[in-house]
């Protein structure tokens, strides 16, 4: 079976081991967002494909949530004695990852090659593809002003209560290579749980793969970020609420109109008012089984009715 | 008493430590060659100042000659793990530095700035300029072609002869800040222990610091690189041969005609022909004593007479 994931860091990680460990990785593609990459000394640092790289490689540390297990802080600590701005933590084997990627940026290979490259080296199976090459950058808009996704995320440990988010580049931006392709041979569209405006939306924002998902001939499932209407990780919540006005699945539902046609949600929700056909089973993504049984739920909508 | 050093890297460093050790370091100033600078993934890396650095804060590895003691590898040991280019060894520490620099310069700060402030986080009490700010970079040229110094010296290992070199920049490039009131205010100025042609002639590309030189109004000492014809470390010995002709001290002294007053040689070298005053003493700076010897025969030439 064919299944385009679209997704971002941490949950869009775990959900992706889930599917691969269900369902044949060869058949899986990961269409990763890009929006919140950064540039740190010049080096380009993708933190959702390095998530979702190295949570599949078995190389994430499970316990802090992010980044390379057994890392060393070397090169963070010297530019921290040195003075420097180390406010993104950029473990040592991390910077290698991303020292690769940006000798490979510089001499001209797109982003969606060095990753298909990076991703063989690190022996995973599926496929794993940025949304885009090109630039493109998530803002958030705030009282306090607007920042860049890991500006606001890390630096100011996502504080600010976001009005607006807004795609820094979406109007220029094309699928990477291997997207349309992906969601046109799909039997199957997941969209990870995976926050919907920092991490999802980032996705759409490029127009061509909106268009595709909302003329899919195969049926959409998302997965749910929240479990009683909370996040596992991070701001998901916080936005739903000030963005769609509540955390309920309906709400969910909203921020994917017209993209979706069911939305897999915890026992733990009411999904009453949802616009869209509800599934309801565990979607904390922690133990095998549970991660097992999420990715049968999600694979067994591949059975049910192809939208109009 | 103040003296102005013009230093490349490991001869450079050691005859810098040499000197603090033996005259009070801050009335020494470092003016280093950058002629060998480079730039990986757009990481500004200056190999000459930051081996002066490690050298003089005591953070050096002195078996390997190189680099930061304690050093880990971790950053490219993953981008060799992943197919990049790990041609030229960053250690994670060393990194560090390199991303505090590159961080600094992308925001405009001048690369002398930096160092000072690096210099000043380190601890060291000397000060520490590159030659200068603007962009300057030694080509070396041979029968396989013309290669930049560290593509030449590290890649290829320094295996193909060189017919020249040339300074790229050195027509644009003018001294840093403080370079010329350092050559100007000198009771000395010394010449370290490094190769002529890639560690010192690049400094003495830029027209302004070798016009300070060739007026200068006190005495000017270079130390040979060279101990019976051989060089300690690097390929000085055969360029001498093949650019000058021979590795006698004349020959070390034709290098910089016009520029020096002594030229101070190790009793294995013939001092005969040379065409400025020899001063003999152990050159080699491996020990403490015989660095203060060294370090105390340049000093004593501030005694000696002044240039005409």
């Amino acid at each position: 079976m064919n299944v385009a994931v679209l997704a971002g860091g941490v949950g869009g990680a775990r959900f992706l081991r889930a599917l691969t460990e269900t369902a044949d990785p060869a058949g899986v593609t990961a269409i990763v967002n890009v929006g919140d990459d950064l540039d740190i000394a010049g080096l380009h640092v993708a933190p959702d494909l390095d998530t979702v790289l190295y949570t599949l490689a078995g190389l994430s540390d499970e316990e802090r949530g992010w980044g390379r297990a057994g890392e060393t802080w070397n090169a963070l600590d010297t530019l921290r004695e040195l003075g420097g701005d180390g406010w993104f933590a950029l473990g040592d084997r991390d910077l290698g990852l991303h020292l690769a990627r940006t000798q490979a940026l510089r001499v001209g290979e797109p982003l969606s090659a060095i990753t298909a490259r990076l991703a063989a080296a690190a022996g995973l199976e599926l496929s794993l593809l940025p949304a885009t090459d090109d630039r493109l950058r998530t803002w958030l808009e705030t009282a306090s002003g607007a920042f860049e996704f890991q500006e606001w995320f890390v630096r100011r440990r996502h504080a600010d209560a976001v009005g607006g988010v807004r795609f820094e580049g979406a109007d220029q931006a094309g699928p990477a290579p291997g997207v349309l392709a992906a969601l046109d041979e799909a039997d199957l569209i997941a969209i990870a749980p995976s926050n919907p405006y920092v991490s999802i939306w980032p996705i759409l924002s490029v127009a061509p793969i909106r268009a595709a998902i909302e003329n899919r001939r195969v049926p959409c499932v998302a997965v749910s970020p929240l479990i009683g209407g909370r996040a596992v990780k991070g701001p998901a919540a916080e936005m739903l609420d000030r963005l769609a006005g509540g955390t309920t699945p309906a709400h969910v539902a909203s921020t994917y109109a017209g993209l979706i046609d069911v939305l897999v949600v915890d026992p733990a929700d009411d999904p009453a008012d949802a616009p869209v056909r509800t599934v309801v089973t565990p979607t904390l993504l922690d133990e095998p089984d549970a991660r097992r049984r999420v990715a049968a739920a999600v694979l067994d909508v591949a059975r049910g009715p192809v939208p109009a």
